[in-house]
């Protein structure tokens, strides 16, 4: 079965439940289930089941009537439509709490992040190692990334410092930046950039708490 | 200007993009800028000017023909709408690098926030203070939400610890649960859950990259 997403057809909110579906698919696998059926798996999700088969058709013909979908060949299909399997060489910039947290999040390098290098402007850390990963002075990442083949670069600075980081990496030749300081970081030349923004999902909750009330 | 959004209307992805737009109108709003087009706005979100007059047409009819938008009456209607300008009282569970990250970003006690008790199962940090705020054992969360007004309970623990966190909150009276464990957290009673995936948005990221190659 060939994987054809048309990337100018398939809607962002389309693409942001992808990693859901992929989530709770292995899930199933780990609990060794075969078949799910869309009325099961959307339930699980908490989606209605004509979204879930909607979403999943702009990418392919999978499941069959009253039979349901396979599985693992789902949550491969899913991974691959998501680019896992993959492996992406990173760099880190900011060793702050949020910084140290993602370093030693397992799941990351489950689904191909690979750290090969940390930086931050803290004197006392430079040419230290953290989770076995060299520090650098964020002063020297442009000729670290001149020298590597860096794909992604995570910004886990404060807001002030995020722009200027976000140009570096991008002049020494990174794909792709995920944001994480508290502020939108604008590309010039058009690199792909996801800015993350943690306190978005706590607004979400107190709107959910709030019309609960009502 | 009466706010009532009806929700069982407003769909999902119209309130999650509430706090995107609720960002930029603040970044405005320190500008000094006093009105704004649909379509500036929606240009400098990154979204299409009909879709933002949709999602905002939800919650009543702002706006003039060939006028746009006020700043900060829009500001303070969307901040009307997400629940910002209340206070949510809250405890963290799980002081660990996310914990603290979460716990030192000045953002969250802007927007409502107000953290006032920490748990850990670290017995080496029980009854020390952590960013001024007492550090207490995970075994008296229940008894410490019995005696104090509590509304939201973060939850930054491994997956392992997770649900069972979950359900003390619950049994304990709060109304609503922050989840950044690397699991989906079940409410027996139905209160509010968020399950934040921080990974979910790397996938983003890597599909955009995958697609900005082809």
């Amino acid at each position: 079965m060939t994987v054809c997403p048309d990337k100018n057809i398939v809607p962002l909110a389309v693409i942001k439940r992808l990693p859901m579906y992929y989530r709770q698919l292995r899930t199933l696998k780990e609990q060794q289930r075969v078949r799910i059926s869309s009325r099961e798996l959307s339930g699980m999700i908490g989606i209605t089941s004509s979204l879930l088969r909607q979403d999943l058709n702009y990418f392919g013909d999978f499941g069959q009537q009253g039979y349901g979908y396979k599985v693992e060949d789902l949550y491969n299909i899913i991974g691959d439509i998501l680019g896992i399997g993959k492996e992406y060489p990173a760099v880190l910039v900011g060793l702050g709490n949020l910084g140290r947290a993602l370093i030693n999040y397992e799941g990351f390098r489950k689904r191909g992040l690979v750290l090969k290098a940390l930086f931050d402007n803290d004197p006392s850390l430079q040419d230290t190692k953290y989770a076995g990963l060299p520090v650098k002075g964020a002063d020297r990442l442009y000729e670290y990334l001149k020298h590597e083949n860096i794909e992604v670069g995570i910004i886990t600075t404060p807001a002030s410092a995020a722009q200027e980081i976000a140009e570096t990496l991008e002049l020494g030749g990174v794909k792709g930046i995920w944001n994480f300081a508290p502020c939108i970081v604008n590309s010039g030349s058009g690199i792909i950039v996801e800015n993350t923004h943690i306190g978005d999902s706590m607004l979400t909750l107190f709107y959910k708490m709030k019309n609960a009330e009502n």
